[in-house]
């Protein structure tokens, strides 16, 4: 019986994994049982978003100093940048560990883990992203040993994007990408990386036409959460959800805002989980929140419950970054903190202005 | 006896006047009951934010129209750039007008405009704004027959800020300013102009030092409010209260935020109102909220909660920028909409890292 | 006879005209010959600047005063954003007067200016609007009797760009725009005002495909300089040529650059004025340049001869910010200060990565 | 008899040290040999600019791999962020050989490195660290046995920066550092750092008052060029000078622009390189400059050349990105491509707006 590990660390930089170092000397974590890590950075979290690479490479060698080089190149690492307001940069630590017990009365957090093959950058944006990561997110949850869809509260993917340097390559060979748009690559990406893990929940037909990625808003997952980033062309995908094969202490369930500020599902969720907040949780109840995972995105339509919100016109802040901060202060309303995974870009994630928020608790 | 009605208008661009022509040719305003307008502006709210001046210009021409010069220029005019994450630019404008009875049971909404003199460019920052400020502060209290300092709930203040030619203006007639930095001017004008409405209303000592103006945290203003831009040299005071000489539908309460996400004080504020949401206000208690005016700012302590932000270390988005988008999140979740006047910069305004928040309600 | 006048003018402020009101005072400038205003103001150039609209709205303000608000809206207003660098926010007043003499020894500075219809959003960046635009030049050129295409040197036009409400509306009208994105529709729209320029000019085939405009970078025009702004739909175009017609001391040529940094074909214009500076103009030298009109852009390919730029994926400053600044630097380089007429995006103006430059230079 | 090479490879990424693993390979560069590397990298250059640790994380990696840690540690990595306008990410790599024979007829390129103490918080932009640069710079000199002050001709420092964290620190031992700006903490450290050169190079008297670092724009240094960065509290000093002492076929020599635009002294130092331009480098002669280096800054006065720039009030950009970019035209046009080390920040290093420019060129 497995059971999941989650440790929140916080880092002074992105180079800053001496909390992990920390962990992993005193026992907390334990470098060989780890399995995946993801950070918020504090990046733009835009195509020049160095950060990410940066805390990659830093965690490699910190892993491959513990597991060597062949280990430490299976951890999933999904670095996602952006901590605007007060979004504080953090790690997320999962390890898998032999479980002490099974979960009492219900299931526990299970994780699956899977890397698909590099992408072309012609595949970026395309019906061929959408399925290498629909064969990995149902290969993660085999992995995971969630059986049914219904099961599955988060998946979350690392997905690539598409630098000047790559679409030239690919024009060179003849393929044109989706897009010669740096910045629009990205939200291509992440809308396949979506609409993937959509086809292998079962929340949308099989038959998707190519022209409706990152078009048609009404097809969506609510449970996807896809970042990209310029440092692989692989897709990096980790299934979070529940199994009764599973045991130990954490929870997880999950909402979907219908628009940046729908907090209804929230707290629906969090009355699930025992916690019920009037307004924002209590000291106690806060520590029982391990970690809040959540996307944002500015509505297309340009407004939000009616009003005009400037997010998309605004050519000094891209729209991501304003719908981070935004979020981020929409949940840490709640929650009681800002150390919260909160990443941009949620095309075909949620509905068009909102998205998944995965909620993992401790009993 | 007088009364208050206050008009909350959108506007699709920092000239957009066209809601407020409207409201004045059905009716709803009458031009010349207007004493005061507010703007949020969609510019960054920054040194170099010139939709404040725009929507300033645009409005004395449609006042002119309606009033003649005279009249327009007595309007007392506080537009505030920077409308991040979902905020929606839009108006708010106050009338004084006879009232057609008293409130029911209680005090109604009171409103009293000043302007001060002209600001040195030297006196920016200094004792000399504090004391015109406090000044204007009590003389806007008399205006609007608000006796007690404990029945003024919101001070705005539209206040100077220094640009690189009016520094080297002071420079040459042997009057260095108490910056030379033009972002650095707008943080010092703020923390004068609050701490003028906090000798007013009694909550510091009269014997305030100059050096502490910027840099005490301990002193504030818990409802204070002030923005600085550069299209003026005086100080504009509203002052917003409570008195039983006025009449009309409309109240006015405040909270005090300790920090970024303390929303447990505007709870109880909504509680004192009659509108007790868990989470979110439902969509006719909503309506009943005709305003919300708040103040933003990072902690200079560089944490929330214990946890780090990056808001100051940012180079590529200003710290009020970044605080505006959040707290905007923070109250449209409680709100349900984000045309909300959150301004940012709160230096002696509340708390550090936390700032007034003023609720206007109809019964 | 006419002939032509030009004011360079600076401003402190976008809505800073009082260098012009003083010159009509003092009969510099004839109030009732001012054909055209550019202006170089300080706002970000993308979309959200609406410094364009503030100087615009200051100047028909200014001019109605003189000459009457029919008049005033006669003038063609050229409004260009971002002074990046250290880029000197100015005016540049055109007048038509009646000429004292014919120029000596060969052809004056000839201005005509035509104001076309307004396009639908669905027609910028699209044939009609190139269509529009080649009638208008052919109208201005007509206007400033210059009968061959040869004798023009330089082509303005202001045009316009699509906001989210714009595209919106067309959505909803049943005719979906060329691009969804609001930066992007700048590109489209400079791109196709600059092929309507290339049409009247005959620098490209009549028998131009929609989907090349913005895409086939091979397709140019040597003299047209675009730029799009929110504040107008129609297009409004300003001629300068030379003409035997007209009389006066200044003159007009223009250099094309083949990229970023190609200063030979400037230094030759110069020559061809009879300055030829080895590096920088001298003093004397410079004050015969009465105006410098260039365009600005990042080169699609990435590169600057052969070496990697990074304009185009940098997601905190627009590529059109970084290249203007650039690009000023080179031309203040030569001519000795940066009160210089640069705008950004040169689609379709001038080799991918280059631009036209016009000089005005007086006798 | 030792001999200075220089190469400069190009970079795709902060990370991509390919190309001087590339030349490692073949023997082009020996990594024993390496006594420093600048780079110029594309991050913000400001306070959050990870691009520089990242770059400098990634070579050391690659030199242990080739000399072990210890020899890795003692290369001077001089990491400079910012690559605005159409600047080339590069390195310059230095090295030092035995020299096959000395320099024909003059002075050959000498090169001495030295790190100095760490610098605690509170002695970040003073006394302090104008007294360890001075050292540092008289070591570095020695060891490169250049005797006279007038035969160095760069001094590059590399300098450290305050973040919140060392703020608050120092603040909490009793030790208020010089400003509690993170920003302003880079301008007052990289002016220290020009003023230990200054002091060094005997270019300013010994008895420097603390007051005036940052704020006497008449004190500097004409050939100190100082770069602060987040991830050092040392001062990495490189001199770059002539002697007799070495051999190879390089050389250098300065100017110094007394503004952005002052070209002259430019054109004079190629002169006495026997490179002449009348504008642009021509091709045979562009190949001939091996590496220029160079200072970019906003005029405090708000001016160039009697016109008002906006570097100074723009809160999108900060004013060292700006003035990079036009720096970066201004030079491009001379030296005929923009892969040149064009660093931010100009503080006691050349006049106020102007800066020193090194360039080293090939016999």
């Amino acid at each position: 019986m497995r059971e999941t590990r989650v440790s929140r660390i916080a880092m002074a930089a992105p180079d800053d994994v001496s909390g992990i170092a920390a962990a992993i000397a005193v026992g907390a974590i334990r470098a060989d049982a780890v399995v995946a890590i993801f950070a918020k950075t504090e990046g733009n979290g835009c195509v020049n978003d160095f950060t990410r690479a940066f805390a990659a490479q830093t965690l490699r060698l910190l892993l491959t100093e513990h597991v060597g080089a062949a280990a430490a190149a299976r951890v999933a690492l999904v670095m996602s940048g952006g901590t605007e307001g007060a979004l504080a940069p953090h790690f997320l630590v999962f390890e898998v560990l032999e479980s002490a017990a099974p979960a009492p009365g219900g299931d526990a957090l299970a994780v699956g883990v899977h890397l698909t093959r590099a992408m072309a950058p012609e595949e970026v944006g395309r019906l061929a992203q959408v399925e290498a990561v629909a064969q990995g997110t149902r290969a993660a949850m085999a992995e995971a040993g969630i059986a049914s869809a219904r099961d599955v509260h988060f998946v979350q993917v690392k997905c690539p994007l598409l630098t000047s340097d790559r679409i030239a390559d690919a024009v060179r060979r003849g393929h044109p990408p989706r897009t010669d748009q740096t910045l629009k690559s990205m939200g291509f990406s992440r809308g396949a990386a979506a609409l993937g893990v959509a086809l292998a929940l079962e929340e949308i037909a099989p038959d998707l036409a190519e022209e409706r990625i990152g078009t048609d808003v009404s097809l969506y997952s609510s449970r996807a959460s896809t970042s990209a980033g310029v440092e692989l062309m692989v897709n990096e995908i980790i299934v979070l959800g529940r199994s009764a094969a599973w045991g130990g202490p954490l929870r997880i369930d999950h909402a979907v805002m219908a628009d940046a500020i729908d907090t209804a599902p929230i707290y629906a969720a969090l009355g699930r989980a025992g916690l019920a907040p009037t307004g924002q949780l209590a000291p106690d109840a806060r520590d029982k929140v391990v970690a809040v995972l959540a996307k944002a995105e500015p509505s297309q339509s340009g407004t939000l419950r009616g009003r005009r919100h400037t997010m998309l016109n605004d050519s000094d802040i891209s729209p991501t970054r304003h719908a981070r901060g935004f979020v981020a202060g929409v949940l840490a309303a709640i929650f009681g903190h800002a150390e919260l995974f909160v990443s941009g870009g949620a095309e075909h994630q949620g509905p068009d202005g909102g998205g998944p928020v995965a909620i993992i608790t401790r009993d």
